[in-house]
């Protein structure tokens, strides 16, 4: 049985910008699996039904349901509650025109608002900032970003790459103002009129906060499930929580970082997706681990691709791992092909070893899933000059016959073992 | 030194089949170095200069330059003579308006003659064959492509992938006549006017044949170097072949398959320029070494991107390795998206261990070069269940939240270690 306190099961949470942006025409496209497939499949479904409470001890979980109060006996139970959305703790932060994007609902709302509406602040560069400036700038809203960081994307990229990507975005028409902090919005009586950051107050019809997401432990942690480091909630490597019979998978549970060994909340779909995988194939007695996260994320600002994985520069300091850096700034496919595009790619290795760590990538069309190639290969323990030689596939419209990826990371091989080149 | 036969030097065969489309204007584009930047670099360069007999004993290169004979002595030669089209021992293969593609002069030709001509036909279906009937179907050149496989590029791909690609060609407008042997060229007097097949004679005013490559190894045989089972010439890790002081790179070169661990010739330029490489790192002084290929490759016909790497099936067979498939029919991106294109996946394990030993790829847009994934991971040895759970990247707009590679492989590896799912 599925407790969901929404009107919304299996959704593709990613889609929602393209929602916005009207390539997605219908909300129902966005579904992944429709309540009745779940029936069908003998698995109960109570929508707008809240859960309250879990006493592990009884193995009964208190809810909320449309017709009042219920308790649902449990042999297992699987915590899956996601993440919510960060709001500030800012003047105003809840007056009409302010939205954050997690729901469905949310999507349709702020869709709803782009209708009669000219100037939007997105306060946030992370993934969402940038993905609903972009929805936003297709609706022909004049939009602006205001993120803290000293460039877009500024956990997920070091600044030299996050420059790149703020360039790429900043070229489209949307105004991005980094380094700033917003000090409150300002509500005109009625709806929101403005954002007011730092010296300025930056006039807005409609306010996207996307300043990151908190993963929803509370009812866990009051059943007395272990929450980790990251404030979300700590598992094992078979998604099981401190406390017998609870499993927990997704935004709101800790994986551990394969490169790093720490323990992280990456709060993706992909994983996600993984870990609900093997919690659900371990807690019907089958035997399944999660192996781990590198951080692999990619997005798309108009034509520009920006990806990741593995260790930032940043994240390897702060892991105490002494690195090498190799980027490569070349073109997408063959230069002499009418649609190459220019190309960045970052590669990462561990000092002394050479072993990659990471890889971040900025470019044009074909540039970002490039960055499988880094994954695969840290999956499987290379090192950069193992992928430096590796078979990867070469023709012009495709890539140089030495594929960039390659010669990143034999750039960052060299450096971490001393090689002068 | 450099002794060059031709007037050209270091320059981008792959890019051919571009000049004849017309897509690149200039075929000085296709150069990746001009004669005076090895001159430059303190190489010398001599053009029109063709090596007719290696002395290995007293160390010397006899040749015929454009002023008469001259001899070279050499203290480390590098044997890098590539491979020459096989022309068909059939009548009339040599009438005018009959060409092969292998240097920039032939694809000059190839080009001034798509000038006055309406109707070709290709001899051969592999990566030459498609990609020269592209180019003329790009010139307006009604064209049709016969080979003796029972699809197109039969010797890369497994025959349902083959079909998958063959179909794609088709619904272009190309023909496609497979399984059918060319029994002679029809000489109208003056020019080819038709190619005799089977029970057909298909009317050409230009044949472009493309049946492979024979590596030239004939100068090296008869210095006393080693040929090996491939009818290339043998060499080690570090590029030596069985003579001292002589190395060889490139298409006339064997590599070893890291897969299959056998001997194999692939002509591709990312092997020429790997081999290339090790060899001058080598014979300098340095310490590289050549790891193998996995016979990776990639090619395009309109939107149709085709890719593979490591073992086909039959490859797998020739291997006596057993084996299991995976394929997933699926889309580039999410299937919500506007520019969302079919993509088909096969993806072999290794029976009972579960080791990824290859994969094939016909899909659109996005597609290609998912290969690489596939082999990083083969490259690092993983199991299909490796690659099943590994970080890749996921947006809509790049793929599905299980981008399609993980499908594949997961499926291998449980048909390979008989689980059912």
């Amino acid at each position: 049985m599925v407790l969901e306190r929404s009107g919304w099961i299996s959704f593709s949470a990613c889609g929602e910008p393209f929602f916005i942006a009207g390539e997605v025409t219908d909300l129902q496209q966005l579904l992944a699996r429709r309540p009745e497939q779940f029936e069908a499949d003998g698995i109960e479904v109570r929508m707008h039904t809240e859960a309250t409470a879990i006493d592990p001890d009884r193995r009964v979980v208190e809810a909320l349901g449309p017709t009042g109060p219920a308790s649902f006996e449990y042999d297992q139970l699987v915590y899956a509650t996601g993440a919510a959305p960060i709001i500030p703790d800012i003047r105003d932060a809840d007056a009409d025109g302010v939205f954050t994007l997690r729901t469905l609902d949310d999507a349709a709302a702020i869709r709803a608002a782009t209708g009669h509406i000219t100037r939007a602040v997105v306060v946030g560069g992370g993934y969402i900032g940038i993905e609903v400036a972009e929805a936003l700038l297709r609706r022909g809203v004049r939009t602006t970003i205001v993120t803290s960081g000293d460039t877009v994307m500024n956990r997920a990229l070091d600044e030299d790459m996050g420059h790149l990507a703020t360039d790429a975005i900043r070229s489209q028409g949307v105004e991005v103002h980094p380094g700033i902090r917003v000090r409150c919005l300002v509500d005109g009586g009625g709806a929101v009129i403005g954002v007011e950051a730092d010296e300025d107050v930056l006039p807005a019809d409609l306010v996207v906060i996307g300043v990151g997401a908190a993963p929803e432990v509370a009812l866990a942690e009051r059943a007395g499930v272990t929450i980790g480091p990251t404030g979300a909630i700590a598992v094992d490597d078979r998604q099981r929580t401190s406390v017998d019979g609870i499993w927990a998978a997704g935004d709101c549970a800790e994986a551990r970082h394969v490169v790093s060994g720490l323990p992280v909340n990456t709060q993706l779909g992909t994983v996600a997706n993984k870990q609900g995988r093997v919690a659900g194939i371990n807690l019907g007695g089958g035997d399944a681990t999660f192996p781990g996260v590198l951080g692999t994320a990619i997005t798309r600002f108009a034509k520009t691709e920006i990806s990741r994985t593995g260790l930032s520069e940043r994240q390897a300091t702060e892991a105490g791992i002494a690195h090498s850096v190799g980027t490569v700034e070349s073109s997408t496919i063959a230069g002499y092909m009418t649609d190459t595009a220019p190309m960045m790619i970052k590669a990462l290795c561990e000092q002394g070893t050479g072993r990659l760590l990471g890889a971040q990538i900025v470019g044009g069309p074909g540039a970002g899933k490039r960055i499988d190639t880094f994954a695969a290969a840290i999956w499987g323990g290379l090192g950069g000059h193992d992928l430096a030689m590796a078979d990867l596939s070469y023709a012009p419209p495709f890539s140089g016959v030495w594929d960039p990826v390659m010669i990143a990371a034999r750039r960052a091989a060299d450096r971490a073992l001393g090689i002068s080149t």
